[in-house]
């Protein structure tokens, strides 16, 4: 039954990427001029090929059989070594970098779609290649030529895999305590020591060699995430063109709620004193250079929970069509039982995962379309509008889907029922998968104050103005289309308890930040829904639209049953919300330590 | 550091024992006359020394090696043939029950409270002691003297233990389809055949015999669950003063998420045609006599939500005081980092784990109470009233504990990071855990039906009269005691609101019932919201009253404090749950398989 999991829903697919995002007027842009609706099918036809039939069927072994550690080394899952080079070949690596490092030019708004089909088919495999791509593009936007053509090019051509060598013991959320020193040597590399935890893939048996791209504090620098630098510390190094043991040293896996396909290291640098580094870019950048490239990564855990939910959802769907339990109230029972997918309230979690993961999948395109547009939008005024809006966007993709996947995982557990705690059906391990989401690349709470304070207040609004545009051009477009006006009406109202609560908060703030930030994760719940509630009055728009040229009745009809859904079930909590930011409700921030 | 886990803060508990509930107070009643303070607070005393002492320590071992199939026996943990004496001598398993089966007639006020600290330390382990009780009462209410004799004495004695053995693989929350067959013989008994599934302790190597209590279709029944009987099947039948083979087989355990030091258990009678069951009460009543347990074993799911919520919260507490991550805005780098706590996002999540436990503890408190006046109640119309309130609670508590207890134990995860993910710290595991309270007894969508179905429309409101009464007289509580009228005027409006969508959907149900219950999980989460909103401000009455008095500071200003939180962020969510309740949203109703 699983084989039969579509992962994302193909016409989902094909839906966003044309008829609500219209992926074919990038090809327009310069950069992306090689490309068309032909090349980007392609793209991810061969994807989805490969993710629904040779990615899948290892999410469950590997689930079963996490990476183990035994003499100084990490035993991935041999699995990965026959899965690897078919991914490696399809070219999802580099394939969104430019043709000047081997990529194909596809734009995010395409490849982003591509990945998430991979990442729903098994999040920990494709997790290699994900770090492979972000530490390679990391040398390739900070690196000198010769840490391109000897690090970067392997990583790009899948022969190694990389890294994100951050967190330390005590520096997690907060990296600027990091410890970990690099000491120049007349040589040109310095000598790295530390000790780096939760690294993903940090170690493996799968690749020849591994290139991490830690941060660590150059001898003398100063205190905080300033006087942090970015180095290329590989497993490996290259000398006289040969690979030479650099004194990095697996100290062992932590056992993990989820993601057990890819293992979490703990690593060593410099145990023997012979750890070369090679600083990246300019000393004491490290952080700024990070920060650079966090909308991609933050994007892309957003993609995950999008992903995880999704491939949840599609077997809650299909167990709902073929479980059979109970009848319509007044039924005898000596009728046949029926589906579980005739019962309202089975329905009605179908439906709200629809929302949420529908809904997800087109937040974190539209962000993925600001990408495309911010780098390479024809004007500077094009660029810098994606550029607001991305900026505004990303905390949210990065959020929502992780929230409210998570949610929505829990929700297609318990659609099957006492099966669904078991480990016969997968629903439970997604569950377990989607918690890390929250986590990683910033928790929920990081987010939602870059949400309010960076994105909101220090904008002074420039950016929710910007999507208010957005927003109200949709909403005329659904009217137009002949969307309920009551729902648009929703949509009118909810922008507007926004537009008045961030007025309120940026005014509050120029006295009291602490104060407007105190509710900061509250406001990130109802910008989400403000924000997917306009994705989905687009999509309800684009829907009606195709169905008056005769467009394909059930798909069509049910994007605008899960429109109304979020737009009548959801949108209105924003009213409370709004309400809530606005008061003074300061409990938790008086609370204190001794209350508890 | 989780040796130290108080599991139950006792102070919370001795405050909703005597100064909410007023629990010596039901010392006044003739059964439970030779009760006093002092013999509560040994029965707690007890019981929390030896759930913190002696039984959370075996959690983590139980939950790492869970019990395994072998040789057609499941092998339950080792460390449970120390502890099951102990817990047994304790006298939990029928502490409640009459002295004329050898029980204690403890309040389950009292009982309750004293359980959560057994389910707070290791949930499985407790969980055949529960299942024990639930069982042996079966044959306490409903079975023959003969069998009460023979069954009902060694389980209550916990020399063997008991199971429910209800469900099968077609019939899980539709038992009207179940199978398993019961053949009349000329000696009495009957002899019985069929599978059930999902058994929790339903074969072990901890006691000398296993009692199921077993539902079951008598030959020639009506179909339907008008045709079910209760059987006693042991795994060992008593014959002539020994025990003999009763061909009830284990044929294989579940893995499951959580819940891994009770195993969950495929069960075969009959294989051989040799399996003996003894009818419980009259034919075709099986159903009828489990709806009579049903309450208590509701509210007991809900002591599970509460109890894995507050052994996570308490860990997640004592992490955010010892964990240093990060300063204060505009600190230099050069000062020590903080404990987490100082930072408000985490008392947020603190705060609101805080408000979910200690409300949802005094949720299933105050159901445990009327449980007792509505069976011990001195006159009758008293035992009514009780008992209208308990039918209306009940679901409620069942379902918000595990539900919200969902959410609470997501935040003392997040609140531990990067290392919450990993099996070094318990909160995962706990997680994983409270997972099943949504799905077992009753799904949340069933409970759902049941409150707005049964509790409301059916009783045509009485029960929420009823209920409007205890929360008015709270409010006016509240005001005289100097509770902020601004609190007690949200409860106020929520309450009307409440009402106003009660008389709606009663309404509505005459002529459309579909209709009505369309939103009944929005319902259950209303008037949860709501329930627990009544049990902070009577607990904010009582802390001001005994701050006026000269009370413990830190203690009764965290309860205020909490109490605040709940009353100005989780109220307010009524209004609009108010209007979606009565407004026609059909998205979900409407939506067709075919548009999924």
């Amino acid at each position: 039954m699983t084989q039969d999991n579509p992962l994302i829903d193909e016409r989902d697919a094909s839906f966003l990427l044309y008829e609500v995002f219209a992926a074919e007027a990038l090809c327009r842009l310069p950069y992306f001029a090689e490309h068309s609706r032909e090349t980007f099918d392609m793209y991810l036809h061969a994807t989805r090929e490969l993710a629904r039939d040779v990615v899948f069927p290892t999410y469950k072994p590997m689930d079963e059989a996490p990476a183990h550690f035994a003499q100084g080394q990490v035993h991935s899952h041999p699995v990965l070594r026959e899965l690897w080079p078919q991914i490696v070949a399809l070219g999802v690596i580099n394939a969104h970098r430019p043709a000047a490092v081997g990529g194909q030019q596809v734009p995010l708004t395409v490849h982003n779609l591509a990945a998430a089909y991979m990442m729903a088919a098994n999040l920990s495999a494709f997790g290699y290649a994900m770090l492979t791509t972000g530490a390679a593009h990391l040398i390739e936007a900070f690196g000198s030529d010769t840490l391109k053509a000897t690090y970067m090019r392997p990583m790009y051509e899948g022969r190694w895999t990389g890294t994100m060598a951050l967190t330390e013991t005590h520096a997690g959320s907060n990296l600027a305590d990091l410890q970990t020193r690099a000491t120049p040597t007349a040589h040109g590399h310095y000598l790295l020591q530390g000790s780096k935890v939760f690294i993903s893939g940090g170690d493996q048996t799968l690749s020849e060699n591994i290139v991490h791209l830690a941060l660590a504090r150059i001898d003398g620098a100063p205190a905080g995430i300033k006087g942090i630098s970015l180095f290329v510390v590989p497993k490996l190094r290259v000398e006289q063109a040969a690979l030479v043991p650099n004194d990095v040293a697996a100290a062992g896996t932590f056992h993990k709620l989820g993601w057990r396909g890819i293992p979490s290291i703990a690593l060593n640098f410099g145990e023997e004193g012979r750890c070369h580094g090679y600083l990246v870019g300019e000393p004491h950048r490290g952080i700024q250079y990070m920060f650079q490239m966090m909308n991609e990564a933050r994007i892309n855990i957003g993609l995950h929970g999008v992903a995880t939910a999704s491939v949840a959802y599609h077997a809650s769907l299909e167990y709902a069509r073929t479980r059979l339990q109970g009848r319509a109230p007044g039924h005898k029972p000596t009728e046949p039982q029926l589906p579980i997918i005739a019962h309202t309230d089975v329905r009605r979690m179908l439906l709200r995962q629809k929302a949420i993961v529908e809904g997800g999948l087109a937040l974190v395109i539209a962000a993925s379309r600001y990408q495309d547009l911010a780098h390479h939008a024809e004007t500077e005024s094009e660029r810098a509008r994606a550029s607001l809006l991305l900026e505004l966007l990303t905390p949210i993709a990065k959020t929502f889907p992780a929230e409210k996947g998570f949610e929505s995982n829990a929700l297609a557990l318990q659609i099957h029922g006492g099966y669904g705690y078991t480990s016969e059906y997968l629903p439970e391990a997604w569950l377990r998968d989607q918690k890390l989401n929250s986590i990683h690349e910033g928790t929920t709470g990081i987010q939602s104050n870059d949400l309010l304070g960076r994105k909101i207040i220090k904008t002074e609004g420039a950016s929710l103005a910007a999507l208010a545009e957005e927003i109200e051009r949709v909403i005329a477009e659904a009217e137009k289309a002949g969307v309920d006006p009551a729902d648009c009406e929703r949509m009118r109202h909810a922008l507007s308890c926004t537009r008045e609560t961030s007025v309120f908060l940026i005014k509050l703030a120029v006295r009291d930040l602490e104060a407007a930030l105190r509710h900061s994760v509250d406001y990130m719940d109802l910008l989400s829904t403000l924000v997917v509630g306009w994705l989905w009055l687009l999509q309800a728009a684009r829907a009606r639209e195709v169905l008056q040229r005769g467009g394909d009745r059930p798909f069509l009809q049910g994007k605008l049953c899960t429109a109304q859904y979020w737009l009548r079930n959801e949108v209105p909590r924003i009213t409370a919300l709004a309400a809530l930011c606005q008061s003074n409700e300061d409990s938790y921030a008086r609370m204190q330590d001794a209350w508890f």
